[in-house]
This record gives structure tokens, sequence and C-alpha cells, in this order.
């Protein structure tokens, strides 16, 4: 195990009609905040009113920024900072997925900084203050509403940038399984797809002694990949909801990845795809991630036989150790496909065109750099080519 | 799932060497410090020259209060609370155990309560104040270095209560395993059953829907008598040591136990024998916790057929649920006999003498109220003495 330094003091307001102590919730932080939110679902569901009869039944005045789309745009962080500047906001309430939370908490950081805020984003500059950021969640998936990170596409350059700060861990967040019983079946598939990419990140590794954290990664794998696809048939499930939030949640505040060299190849393929073809990033994540299984785990197989046996299931003779990779794998496409999600690039729409450029973007090559990722297996341009080619 | 409301916020850093930072750690915190602890072994162990050299070099003041006993007692608490107000302490760093950061805990909140601190304890009264506590762990047991609670021992009153705030949350903790190289094997054996009893009193529960949670303790208890057993013949072994650790912090910060109802009655009839006796908590929880399994399992059977195949790793026909059930608790007796722990009170020097007094206090018959303990099953006075002559 390796040393860490673990700082996670997002409070978590969980269950049946949290949304509605919102008002309660902010009134010892806050005076004016910055309502965000993305299009007119929130309004739909009956959410925005509960949550704007709160603010006034606690007297917290608040201004209005909706419009934030899937993989959020530079574009509209610029107008929320503007905004918070002009009006003297001193908290950020988002209510939507993971792109509202990280829009948040990309205008929360950029309010102190004189430049432009992409910046910090492309030249990983160090911040040291930050508007607090409150998060009413209304898809579970990208586990922002506990990460101390933001993923920002800059859509005039066609780059995907994240960044991640102790101060953008959000202060508190509300969940409600309730809240996501409207979702369409394929935010769903997409939310439970990154959620489990965000444990996959940290759990293939090479460091050698990580019981505790091994088997905390295998239970949250497990109980996602039992309660989602009960979604899929009962979407009114509340335990179900429950369970797939939490494991979401717990994903990615980073808990799981503690003492162990973490990889994140596949966030790092995946963010140029949907830098270019504005796919759904847990879409991406599904067709990628079986692919680089597949292309990486020679690398070190006892790890791969461990997540096949312990996440996926696989009994059986443990001596010949492909053919259990190999089952895992296949059991791991299986799941996706029953979630609906696609099996290749082929299926989002994606030829190969843009690939070598993709991979020489992902690996900064394309920029002069030479910045292999992931670490289970370095990747260099060619190797996340080949990956490419292989989803296609 | 139940609603829940959760929040963790102490800063955890794990590792090699990491008391060294504890000076730069408190900086932005504290100019004067109440340095607490117990006896002689961190001065023997070199790690009192460590803190104290680290503190000085960042400019941070400090006084002393050593002498803190297992069971910490109200005396001392007493003495330290004088010695806060008297000196203008900002900060209360314990380095020891659970015992050490208990009474550190509680001089903190006595420190700004008007009337004796035992009234807190006694009268459950809800305190909205308290110093800041640093935590450097010397034995992984009670979990205090990351709970919101502390027991104290009243000595005069043979009581002993516990009490929680959120207040009490160590604003930081530093955990390196090599400072627990140098630990007596009941130590070692204790702290096991503690930390290990921490999940049980959250893993037992009758609240459906808890899948997450389920596996999270499940994942903490395996990796915990994985490692534990390794340390009885190898006590250097670093990993070892770092995943007991490592799993005694996350067992008790109550993220293990979030959303379902939790039981504690082997706690509640654990404060009984040492507050009377003084034996170790850790040792009478090992005597306590089969007998009460045996107890109570009928009230919810396939929650111990769970525990029996999951935990313990008792394989074959489920269809004998009070088969598997039983060799689930043998094989939890057996773990506990190698560890080197009691299996009776007889082992303890405990007899019948105190038993129905224990039993009426630990359900506050005693006191004139009828207070049932636990929540599996609900344990009357009659029920726990039953438990305790089971336990003889």
């Amino acid at each position: 195990m390796l040393n860490f330094d673990f700082h996670s003091p997002t409070r978590l307001i969980f269950g049946r009609d949290t949304e509605r102590q919102i008002g309660s919730l902010l009134k010892p932080h806050a005076k004016r905040v910055l309502l965000h939110y993305g299009g007119g679902s929130i309004k739909r569901i009956g959410l925005y009113d509960a949550v704007v009869s709160s603010l006034k039944e606690f007297g917290i005045d608040f201004i209005e920024l909706g419009g934030v789309v899937p993989n959020p745009r530079l574009s509209l962080v610029h107008d929320g900072i503007a905004l918070c500047r002009r009006e003297n906001v001193d908290l950020i309430l988002t209510v939507g997925g993971g792109s509202v939370i990280d829009s948040g908490k990309a205008i929360a950081m950029g309010v102190y900084y004189d430049g432009d805020v992409w910046d910090i984003f492309g030249r990983r500059l160090k911040i040291d203050r930050a508007l607090p950021v409150a998060a009413i969640l209304t898809i579970p998936a990208a586990g922002s509403e506990s990460s101390d990170s933001c993923v920002i596409t800059n859509e005039e350059l066609h780059l995907k940038y994240g960044y991640g700060s102790q101060l953008l861990r959000p202060l508190l967040s509300v969940m409600n399984p309730e809240i996501f019983f409207s979702l369409p079946g394929n935010q769903l598939a997409n939310g439970v797809a990154d959620m489990m990419s965000h444990i996959f990140e940290r759990y293939f590794t090479n460091t050698p002694n990580t019981d505790l954290t091994d088997s905390l990664c295998e239970g949250a794998l497990r109980t996602i990949m039992k309660n989602a696809p009960i979604l899929t048939r009962e979407p009114e499930n509340y335990d179900a909801w429950a369970e797939v939030c939490f494991s979401g949640t717990v994903a990615h505040n980073n808990l799981l990845g503690l003492g162990r060299v973490q990889d994140w190849a596949c966030h790092g393929m995946e963010h140029e795809l949907s830098a270019i073809y504005d796919v759904a990033h847990g879409a991406g994540l599904a067709v990628l991630t079986p692919f680089w299984m597949e292309y990486v785990y020679r690398e070190n197989i006892n790890m791969f036989v461990q997540f096949a046996v312990n996440v996926m299931g696989v009994a059986g003779s443990l001596r010949d150790q492909e053919g259990i990779v190999r089952e895992g794998i296949s059991r791991l496409r299986e799941f996706y496909g029953k979630m609906g999600l696609p099996a290749t690039l082929g299926e989002l729409g994606i030829d190969d065109k843009n690939i070598e450029l993709m991979a020489k973007k992902a690996t900064g090559t394309a920029f002069g750099e030479e910045r292999p990722i992931g670490h289970f297996k370095k990747l260099s341009w060619q190797d996340v080519l080949e990956i490419y080619k292989l989803s296609l």
C-alpha cells in the first residue's frame, strides 16, 4: 500500500425528500446563490419548484443560470463567472448531473482567477480559492457530487480537459433516489458505465498489498451490476436506485483508490472521443473499456483473474488464467449489452477518420509532448491507436 | 436503505514517516497545543521526540499531559480541561490509541462546558463547541481517529459511557503502520476484536436493501481476518499492519453503517464488563460476540447465512441454514482463538457475581429505566443476563 493523504469533507444528505432541506442546509453558508442547471427536466419533475421554495423559505437570494449541456462548455462557464462577479454570489448551487456540477465547479474557481479560467485547465495552474459548490443530484453517474475534479469542453478548440483540487470538493451533496425515476434508460446506462469506469480506473493496478481497497472496489462493482439491470425493468425501484447512486458517489470520492497507483487510460481515450464527436461519456467508456482490458491484461494477469473471479463471478479452475480472464471480459460486455450500451465505435457513428489524431491528442503527441497514458500498462500513441482500431 | 446524513471531514494522512509532518499539518490550525498521551511507550519508540521536534520546527508551542490509561478516566479529563483553560490551548494533539484520543475528545468538549463534563455523557447534553483534536495513532483498534464518538470511564461510579457529536470528529489523523511494529501481541488481538466489532455492530441489521454497505462491511472484515494472523507471526509486516489499520479506520467513521439500523448490543454489554473489571474492551468483545450471535441469529437467519458465506467463507448447501450459521460462528471463535483472545468470561477472571447487576446497568433497569439494547434483536435485562451466563 502506498502512502496517502485523503480528505473528503463533502457532507452527503441521502434519501427521500432530502431536496426539501436545501434551504436549511445552505442557510449557514450563503446569502446569495447561483442556481445552476441544465435544461427543462428539473422544472418538469417539480424539482425546480421544490428547490426555489426551500431557498425562499430560508431567505436565501438566488440568481439563475441554466443551459448546461452534456460535455459542459467553456462559453457557459465564462457567462457564469461574469454573473457571479456582478451579482456577488457566495455559493453555487448546482441542480443536475455531472455536467452541471462540473460547470459549477469551473465557475467557482474562475471567479477568483484574473485570466481566462481555461488557463487553469490547460496549464494545470494551482488554485488557492474557489466559491463553495453544493449539489442536488439528478443523474447518478459522474461522481462529481463527491469528487475533487471537473471536466470542461473547450468547444472552439475541440479539447476536453479535467482539473482537480481539494477546493472543488462540494460543500454538501443532496441525493434523493426518487428524483431519478423519470430518467431515460440511456442516461441510466451511460451513468452506470461511467461510475463503473471510475472504479475500474482505480482497481486495475500493479501496486501490491491493496486488500482493503480491492475488496471495496469489488463490492461496489458487484452492487452496481446487481442493481442496475433491475432499473431497466423497474425504473421506479427506489432501493435499486439508492444502491446505484450511493455506489456512484463512493466510486469517485477516491476512498476506493487510496494507496494504489491508478490507471485512467480509458478516461483519457474517451475524452478524445467526446471532445470531437460529442458522444455520451459513459457510452464511449463502455465501448473502450473491454478493448482496453483485452489489450493490457497480460501485463499482470493475476489482477485480471481476480477481477474475473471476484467481480464477474467466473468460477472453475484457476489454472487456465487466460480462459478465466476472457470469460470475465466477455461477461462485462454482456452486462453492458444488457444495459443497452454500444459495443463498438461504429455504433456511436465513429469511423477511423480521426483515430490517429485522437491517439496523438490523448498522449500529448499532437502538441509536441510525449506523455503516455495509463499506469497498469503505459500506452503510447501507437498503443492508443491500436485500441481505437480494435474498437471500431 | 434508510435516509442518511454523513459528514466525515477528518483528513487521513497515512503511511511511512507521516508522523514527521505533524508540525506542518497543524501549523495552519494551532499556535499552542496540548500534547496528550499515555505512558512511556511513545518515548521508548522515539515517537515523542519526532513529534516534539516537528512541532518545534514549525514554531508550535505545546504543553503536555500524559498518563492516559486504558478505559480512560474522568479524573484525568478534568485535569486536562483545567490545563487547557489555564494555558489557552487551541488544539489537542493526541498521540496514542483509542483511549488517548477519547480522553482528548472529552477534554476538547469539556473546555467549553461550564459544569462537570460528565454531565454531557450522563445526561446526553448537546454540545455546540469543542476544541479541534488531531491524532497520531499508535494502536489500530478503536477507530476514534475517524469517529465522532468517545468513551470515558467514571472510575468513582463504575460507569463507562459513550458520547457522540460531529464536533468530535478529529481534524486530522496521522497513521504510520511502522509505529505499530512494537505493539505487544495482546494489543494487536484486542484491537482486531474491537474493529471487527465496530463492523459487526453495523453489519447485523434487519434493514433490507443494503447491498453496498453489506459488501463494504464484508470486504473490511475479510481484509482484517486475512491480515491480522500474519501479524501474530510477523509483527513487522508493514503491509499487513497497513491493511489492519486502514480497515479499523474505515470501520468506525460510519460509512459502513449508512442507511441501516445498527445494533450495538455487544458494545453495551462489554462496557459493563470493563466498567467494573477493567478488562480490555477488545477481549470482552471477543468473548461476548459469538454468544450474542448464537442467542440472536434466529431473528433473521438469512442475515447470518450471508455472514457465514460472505465473511467466514462457509461453502456448501445453503438449505441447511442452521448448520451454515453455526459453522460461521464456530469459525469466528477459531479466528479469535488463533489471535490469542479469550473465549469465556472465566478466562477474563469474571464469575457470575456481578452479572445481574451488569445486565441491569446495561439496560438502564438499575437506574429505574427500561431501555432494551440492540436492534437486530432487542435485548431486555433478562436477555443480557442470559448472554452473560452463556459466556461464563
